[in-house]
């Protein structure tokens, strides 16, 4: 069930909703492998993406309209920003063929099943999807096809999911080279807010600050930018509409997570003010054991910038 | 002045106390040039770093007391935490050969003045530095000659400083590839504060807050770190006792960005909360011109991992 049998033809129709970093990659993945799929069809509502896919030859077909695209289509992927899955979920629905699957690839879990699910006819079937790739670059032309090759690609199927549509989508996933697992929604969206979204907050607003100094003091930190805040200045780089959608849409576990943050910050800003050496010395000591576990981890997967898509 | 002339002996006796990461970085890199010094002497008070800098064959004679080391020396670098200042310049003082130039190589510049400059003797030469490079790796195996190339050294030497000994030790770093900057004390520490201290205290500060979450969230925290707190992770895996003197000597300018920084965080926490995308949106996007300028400064530096040593 996990292993794709050479030659298989997974889906016959696949279409992709939206044709920026992640679906153009998804696009390029999934032709590269011969017979996986049959036709690729993908929809923008943006000429310009509609004009650099045509060019980089992503599909079958191009087409303005999802609903045009996603006609007859065994699979339909969305990957637009999450806060377009409402409209385009009912827009879809009535040209859903019986018995498609339906997916996303968002960072946020809750929030499709929310937005989407009660739209869907129920001979669609939904599972929602994640996959933990992508780079701060935006656009179709930004996408490559090896993007998910050791990558974990995370499915979150509400409870009475059909099997056999669950399998189908992880045996495509794991035809490109992802690592699929399957978690709940829920608990994805608390894991997700650690490792991804409160980070990327915190990124932004360093990065905001330093955009409030004052001129020459500003010009001296991009000249002088050291490791830490370079990083972070990649991090901020992303596409501020998927994230402003990200926080939008997983406001609970990022608030809470950036609460946890928030009283510990609060703590070490306290050490610092009294000369507490020891209470700085103590964490910085016990992050090591974390880093030690993240590069233990990371030997699994290929050593590239990412961020979710 | 600011170009070597070819084969050039620029400091006759050099001794460098402490070999860590930097300290071993910087007898590679003057080793490497042949003739731009005569005699390398390194201290380190611990047996294990000396064992392993004589292995390596790091420097001309290695000694346990930083005493020894610099006696007769004409050029002296302390490469040792922050912390240790105050001590070893009192130690060294009496050793120190009149004439002879005194630097040191840590990420806050205005301590090193009020902890360094009372006890050193009117015929030495004291000449604040700072290299803005260094990976998170500690210990004397972890140096390498190129850390250095193209990469900034800043240089903060207090008003009246004799200019033939910044323009000597200017001469040295530039031989290694270094970029030689000067500038005011108090104006590096802030700069530093927002480019390198800030970045780190909330890198420390969220991969702390993932160590106190409940294990199985934890160990799934660090199976699928994504790009942003990976990333925090190995800023987060630095040496601690570094990283605590360096936010007990830079105190004001830290506390003073943290402060501007959680009032940014609270407006976004708040924007979060209550579902106001605009706000969030226009950060994400005023963001990217910092990002932008970052790239354009980063085309004269190679781009390798690094934060200030």
């Amino acid at each position: 069930m996990t292993e794709q049998t050479s030659g298989e033809t997974i889906f016959e129709r696949v279409a992709l909703v939206g044709i920026g970093h992640i679906g153009s990659s998804l696009a390029r993945a999934l032709k590269r492998e011969a017979g996986l799929i049959g036709h690729l069809a993908i929809s923008d509502l943006d000429a310009g993406a509609r004009a650099k896919a045509l060019e980089l030859g992503l599909a079958d077909t191009i087409h303005e309209e999802p609903a045009d695209a996603v006609a007859d289509a065994d699979l339909v992927v969305l990957c637009t920003p999450i806060g377009t899955y409402r409209a385009i979920s009912k827009a879809l629905a009535p040209h859903l063929k019986p018995g498609c699957v339906i997916s996303d690839v968002g960072s946020v879990k809750r929030a499709p099943i929310r937005d989407m699910a009660p739209n869907l006819p129920d001979t669609a079937h939904f599972v929602p999807g994640h996959p933990i790739a992508g780079t701060e670059h935006s656009g179709p032309e930004s996408g490559f096809a090896e993007l998910f090759e050791g990558r974990y690609w995370l499915l979150t199927p509400p409870e009475g999911t059909d099997a056999d549509a669950v399998a189908r989508l992880r045996r495509l996933y794991e035809a490109i080279g992802a690592l699929v697992e399957e978690m709940d929604a829920d608990y994805h969206d608390k894991v997700l807010a650690v490792t991804s979204h409160v980070p990327h907050l915190i990124a932004y607003t360093i990065v905001g600050t330093a955009v409030d100094l004052e001129g020459h003091l500003q010009n001296d930190v991009i000249r002088f930018s050291a490791g830490g805040f370079r990083d972070f200045t990649r991090i901020a780089g992303s596409n501020p509409i998927m994230w402003r959608d990200i926080f939008l849409n997983n406001r609970e576990a990022v608030l809470e997570i950036l609460q946890r943050f928030t009283e510990d910050l609060t703590a070490l800003q306290r050490a610092i003010r009294w000369g507490e050496g020891q209470t700085l010395q103590d964490l910085f000591t016990r992050t090591r054991a974390i880093r030690r576990g993240v590069i233990e981890a990371r030997q699994e997967v290929p050593p590239s910038a990412d961020n979710p898509g």
